[in-house]
């Protein structure tokens, strides 16, 4: 009935766009895309344009009849648009570099996602995501909005509570983790069935079958694991993960293992600098290697950043939504009555079965003891700080950042968030009205 | 219909005897005891002997018609009771002192209800109570089990989880808070409406009226705060207190002050050593005083012990009982539907109208957002620990460990969790089968 | 702190009204009323000056300063009030003895307060108690509306989930059971505990302790009950009542002696008319006895007019929402989590500690299965016909009507449906609005 | 990994038999049945030995290495079992001949499967279910346990909460309707999306999307609608119809429309007896072509049956369970938390995703306000029902019977109950132990 579809991506500029244009590529057959607008602000425009030309030209090379439109107008590029997905970074690399720098300096977990960075990054962050909203209710109302944007459960959390938008948070992790047992088990997908329970960036693996035998028990006891780029490794004990009856997210790991991955950012931070510095030097090559007007293919090197299979998820997600595929993918979603321990507007990480009306949470049939915890406290510091974004009320704000599980007590906390925010004060309007 | 009360004390010997008695002389009126066990064990046969000396003494001195029993024959006292309490220490004091040391030695806090040294207080009494527990459904099946054993929520909850005893926890802090607040506005407890949320040593104070004015503002204003005399005073942060909204419990400041809190204690046991040690020294005055034959009435001494109103507590709560008298008091007991993010088997420290029938648990009307991610966490270790004291699996135990908020890593947990094993190895049968 | 109470009476032409005055006057002490103001509407404006005078000739005999007011202007009455009551009668007797006929055609049960009638007089009282709301939350906001407009548990929960206003049903059943439970047990109500389970009309009493002894068996097995004076009595059955275990409210009969309620009401509508007609005739001769300027005190007749105890359910509730008494009464609010499958916002009938702030909800101890359906298809209806009150949407009154367990039918409740909106259509602007 | 799957059928000698041998032979490449084993008892074994017949020629036919096994020893066909199937008449056409005829005598609807009729098939059926489940927890405990014997809701029900096999019931309304949107829209099943909500034989289906377009409102409009051949065609009111804004199922128009199937049930049993009698004939003239040694295919008159797609409905699940295909098939299995006003064990009517680890419930979506009286009152029936069937506790029967909406009075269900009772006495040894 459509003649193709309309697809937005909010911080177009991004070095990952090479990726989801293969993406789009490979499933053109199942994703009939009329127009990819890819848009970015005005402090991207020149990444914009370097990325842009890279995916015009794999476009090209491809011979398929999509329009690839590069704009600044945000607006425009949402109109009508059938899928919005967004992968944005308020304050750029050099505001991730404070989240993970200052933390450290009073001992504290510095993270991107998690702990005072994370919070920080959602500070800055739900206001734009709920402006984007805004546009998306009055231009393209019907329109899947695809969240990869960090924190992705706190700021697809405040999207579902304050906005009308049809939204979904995407992380790669479970899919990396299905690749890592696909690989291992050497079974396609469709053989292996896992089970998550949790929030984004704080999941445990609770069920691992493939062709229906029970895996955990020998992946644990071997403690084998699937672990992201951007998460150093430290081995589990292996007494606690036989104990714990699941196999826990590698985020877990600034919770169960505080003391050695503090050790670790600080020895870390000594040698090469926040991991946001690291990431910085991989990007610049990458864009250099973008503006090589032969390049017509994703480069290999982008595999290193860090967001393997983040394209695929998105594709995955896109055509299930739009085919109504009725297949299991682990989403970041509303928990309605899942966990019966959080509020039904409580944005958790489950599988679903993805419908062509949206994605259905499927029930959980095992909460070890051991999570309910860990994840209260960490909802609890989310709801507090998606309460902090929205209002920009500095009491809320000392709440958040005091109940995270990360943060050893209330004068830390004060300390550390005096400090952050002023350094954050450029992109924080709401607690800064005057910067407005 | 029955000719008087049976009342058995478990733990009889302990100082806190004398302040009980005086509470049941007083009562005599509503609560008409025929009889009154003291119960203890062989090792406390001396101090049994003293203080049941002295209650008798009291006894006489009133003219009532009670008749005081000492006994070691803990089923004895049992049968036919109508109401049993428990105030025991089992390891005595010698265990408390290693419960406070051992976790300081690791940069953790020490505490006998809370943390690693409640967790092994835990572990040593449960078993012992729910022994209790089998010879009550025995020998006195329709007694009411007034608990005042810490850690109290816990092991409230293994009763309810694990027998078919009516048991109902208790603890001072509440009643403590009212008389505090009764004193400040000289006003009757009637005129006074408080409002708790939480477990016991884990609660928070959410609505304080005073002849139907909100007081809450400003006690949270002038950082006014009950405090008992077993936790070192620590001011509040003012902005902190203003937005958390509620008045934390006095134990939460090991939660929410734990890097001060440690460094008192590391300075104060360097000092004058653990608050075991001190206690040990207030108990050996009181016991020579209670030695005097012609003290015929409670010393004023007491009164210092730490443990004020616990008598008060109990006396009402029977007295309640024993005449449906429908009031309200802050009781630990099941949670059932009172917090939505908690199992109904949970038990939880809330208000109450006590009934002929037992507590009814009055519906919350405010939980603020900041509680519950601490109550979830400390609950999760709570159920933890409870399953390892009855099965003695180390496994959990170090899940318990692990989960406690005030344990900050795996590999901590575990040594700790060794040491302290090994430690009260001739308390914990479940543990080491072969020592039983 | 305040210099007396005012009290405005919605209805206060009523002829239940002496009882109400009875009632402050002997409870003045408790209830220090300052201004007891009398509203009615235009039509009612003669019985108004009757029973007014009626008021303030008892007022003179008591010699109390409480300043009786009548008058036409609700606004006037309301401003201020510390509480307002509501006994309305939307569209007078002559609409009920409607309600009662209507059904009874079509061989339903014409019932004023279930089934279609009760549904009539829902849709004609629910908008105009909505009216009397807005301007209680604009001229008295913290005052308490207690209701006794029948059908009161459907009115109070129009109330709770579309205003603002704190408001309380009352009923006179359970405070007659208790009534009937004291003089039966020769003990003060203190020493009697009931617990209720269901809605307002709609209950079980499923405990039933005197002195701490269980009565309940005893009552089914001599099937002893209380009933009303409007409901015509019939024996329960024996067998039934003892596997149903609990003591069903006089007015499920209506449901579970359908065939013989049905019966009864066409010979006694054939004998002497509707109930409405009997009452006509009752309360004509009343408001001639109020006539007399001699009488100044409550006549006796009043006693027969079968809406014994309102007047104590009224005064009982206003003292303890005064004094903060804290003291059990059954009342109709929110459910809350009370009823685990009823939703939060539904009116129930439930035993509740009174404090200042409100009724507070007990947990019911014991839920029988055979009460949840006739709870739930009821509570369905109840609120079906709620939104179709509020909106006038022909649709879903006639899912309100269909969905009533007493309506055999789609088609009968589209046949008494259409009847009887017709002959309300005076009263019913939302569904004829140019009637308006 | 297993060589091939053992299947038993209980109930072997079935008329539907040759249906799902057709269904075993068509799905072969995803079924690999290696033993199917027919078991019937004793009275049925003339009819085993002739449908067996037929399955063994409809086999050879095939060519297929599937063992066809014929016995009256129930435990050896169970022993090591993949699947067991039951398809049972406890009192054979006999029994519910009576089921149907005696509530007619009283005014009350009279069906096989709800209502007075219903209950009696619960009563008789459910301790022989839960025989057999003894013997597949002995004899299998993998195996899936498929129930197709109704009311296969109550008795699902009862087998979860009786027994500890894992067990599905099937009903064959679901996949009619899916077949009849599929020819009626001219689509493949997996364009089409339908959510249902309720019991079996009590559900109301509120979704139905064709390739993403709702066309509920069309078929609600027009009144179009999808029939059993068990249940007398009777128009909907189009007006009811679009204000309940869902399909109800056709068993549902013995709720809404009771006095026209009453009077359609008088009528038809005047002129051609009860629908068990014209069964009986239908059955007599099937077994007759049965016998022909040269039948070797399923005749096309089995389909006049009334049981259409049952055998599809079966396969169907065994795939999915068997190859963890996690497809969405309605399905009868705990509520968990799906409908919010029904407790975790109670058997719901519900889209799952069927994985290889069996049935996971979806949330749906949807659930109109008009669905939960009558699912909470025949729910409150079945579970009272579920109760009597096991304890044999006639006063448990008798509310069960009072409480289903079907029946009008205490006295009404007292006199059904007596009389059907006893008609059944042989089949019922709980409540006529010395029958036994």
């Amino acid at each position: 009935m459509t003649k193709g579809l309309k697809i937005a991506v909010i911080g177009g500029g991004s070095s990952y766009t090479p990726e989801i244009v293969e993406g789009f590529i490979r499933r053109y057959d199942r994703l009939p895309i009329r127009e990819l607008w890819l848009v970015d602000i005005e402090a991207g425009r020149q990444k914009l344009e370097i990325v842009g030309g890279l995916a015009k030209r794999m476009v090209a090379e491809s011979g398929l009849p999509i329009e690839v439109r590069l704009t600044m107008d945000r607006r425009a590029a949402i109109e009508g648009a059938d899928f919005v997905s967004t992968q944005m970074r308020v304050g750029l690399l050099e505001a991730r570099k404070w989240d993970e720098h200052l933390p450290n300096g009073h001992g504290v977990i510095g993270q991107e996602t998690t702990g005072p960075g994370g919070m920080m990054k959602a500070l800055r962050t739900i206001p734009v995501l709920l402006d984007i909203c805004r546009d998306i209710e009055e231009l393209s109302p019907n329109a899947w909005l695809l969240n990869f944007t960090n924190p992705a459960g706190m700021v697809t959390e405040a999207i579902t509570r304050y906005s009308k938008v049809r939204s979904i948070g995407l992380c790669n992790a479970p899919i990396g983790l299905q690749k890592w047992l696909s690989t291992k088990y050497d079974a396609t997908p469709e053989r292996i069935y896992t089970e998550f329970v949790g929030l984004n960036h704080l999941h445990w693996v609770t069920r691992v079958e493939v062709d229906g035998v029970n895996r955990l028990p020998e992946l644990l006891d071997k403690r084998e694991e699937y672990s992201g780029k951007n998460v150093p490794a430290t081995e589990w004990d292996h007494e606690f993960l036989m104990s714990l009856g699941a196999l826990p997210s590698y985020y877990l790991k600034y919770f169960y293992m505080q003391d050695a991955m503090l050790e670790e950012q600080l020895i870390s931070l000594a040698k090469s600098g926040t991991r946001a510095e690291v990431v910085k030097k991989v990007e610049d090559e990458l864009f250099k290697l973008y503006q090589d007007p032969d390049l017509k293919e994703k480069p290999k090197q982008l595999e290193q950043r860090g967001g393997a299979y983040y394209s695929e998820a998105a594709v995955n997600l896109m055509d299930s939504l739009y085919n109504d595929k009725r297949d299991i993918q682990t989403l970041n979603v509303a928990n309605g009555r899942t966990l019966d321990f959080l509020p039904a507007d409580a944005c958790i990480e489950v599988n679903c079965v993805v419908t062509g009306q949206g994605p259905l949470a499927l029930p959980v049939t095992r909460v070890p003891e051991q999570t309910k915890g860990l994840i209260q406290a960490v909802k609890t510091y989310e709801r507090l700080a998606i309460e902090a974004a929205m209002t920009g009320d500095r009491g809320l704000a000392l709440q958040a950042m005091t109940h995270h599980p990360l943060v050893p007590s209330v004068s830390v906390a004060k300390t550390l968030l005096n400090e952050m925010l002023e350094k954050n004060k450029l992109y924080l309007p709401n607690f800064y009205p005057s910067n407005r």
